[in-house]
């Protein structure tokens, strides 16, 4: 898989992918992420990527020729399945979503930033847009660092084990159940006991109560679907 | 406002807020924050901060003894008004919880990484748990980041423009409109006539449409609370 990432701020998307699980996926070649600079494909003088809005109103609005002229330029050298805009209005992340991007070739990922993009961009380029929640952003950079993270520790043989992921909350419309590890005792704190019973069959049984049960109390909207 | 992050891979989150807005505001004393390295707190040789499950299977558990100590530390020095916890399984973020919170003084978030924490510290330290998203992420990290940009740019000074954050999506329950900038007509794909009129009273009529019908259209969940 190759993700190509556009941003007028790569700074802000440096570490998230020098680091852990994202890190070692790129060392082991199971993805390829490369992060292009809008500013590169700008031919003024001024770099300038953003503008005024027409009909007037605070926030710049960023400018389709450069946006243009980059993804041109990427689809000229290899075929994309998607061309994703970040952006609170687009439709919500969530774990069906990630999953199905996860068995993509090439995707392209725009990040918006001040007020969000020119809406000709949104016409003619993008082929999804992905919101990752219903809030505001300073810059659509971290929903893509996010959206990486959701759809990349899915590929196969990114996490060491790969039963981790499929008991993780939401692939079962399930929340993941309590966990605990040593010590035993702490300040008086103690582990359920079922868990140091040795009895796997009643532990998985135990687990599956509490997933329903945490579920229930605070995601029933996951349970009626 | 203060915020302090606990984290195994404090690196992750290096850039996030060394680059624009978060970098600006903490520049201008607008916001402080601080990232806890969790291995700082840990005892014995080994550094070891995650063991294995009670009652077996996949995915390490983090330790509640460095936590502990961590947040006991930072509770020794200042007052907290909320310690959160990233997880998926908490209550989903939303721009009135980072309204909430961008009046807070100073608040703890713990990322949990790997399989998540021991149910103990959830019980016993947390007094928020927050999931920015139905989606599973190698850690709570970059969950981390989000809420702070997300709260960050709401404190007054941080935007540059303070009535820009009042026009984004959400705060008003409205997706925002559609926006333009130069060129008016770009390889033939023109921007809106009504936006170059001058007709302020108009536009800001078509605007308030287009929010609405936009809403409509993809979010009608919106306009039903």
């Amino acid at each position: 898989m190759r993700i190509d990432i556009i941003t007028v701020v790569p700074d802000i998307l440096k570490s998230p992918f020098e680091a852990s699980i994202l890190k070692r996926s790129i060392e082991k070649g199971l993805v390829e992420v490369q992060l292009h600079n809008l500013r590169d494909y700008v031919t003024d003088n001024y770099k300038q990527i953003d503008d005024y809005q027409f009909g007037g109103g605070a926030g710049m609005v960023m400018m389709i020729e450069p946006i243009d002229k980059c993804i041109s330029d990427l689809k000229s050298k290899r075929d994309y399945d998607e061309v994703i805009y970040m952006t609170p209005d687009g439709e919500t992340l969530n774990q069906s979503i990630a999953n199905q991007l996860s068995l993509k070739g090439n995707i392209i990922i725009l990040c918006g930033h001040y007020k969000g993009v020119d809406q000709r961009v949104r016409d003619h380029f993008i082929t999804r847009e992905i919101s990752v929640g219903d809030y505001v952003l300073s810059g659509g950079e971290l929903g893509a660092a996010i959206l990486c993270d959701a759809v990349i520790r899915l590929i196969p043989g990114v996490l060491g084990n790969e039963t981790s992921a499929l008991t993780d909350s939401f692939q079962d419309d399930l929340l993941a159940p309590p966990i605990y590890t040593r010590p035993a005792d702490y300040k008086g704190w103690k582990v359920p006991e079922i868990l140091t019973s040795g009895n796997f069959p009643k532990i998985e049984a135990w687990r599956e109560e509490k997933a329903y049960q945490r579920t229930q109390e605070k995601r029933p909207d996951l349970l009626k679907e």
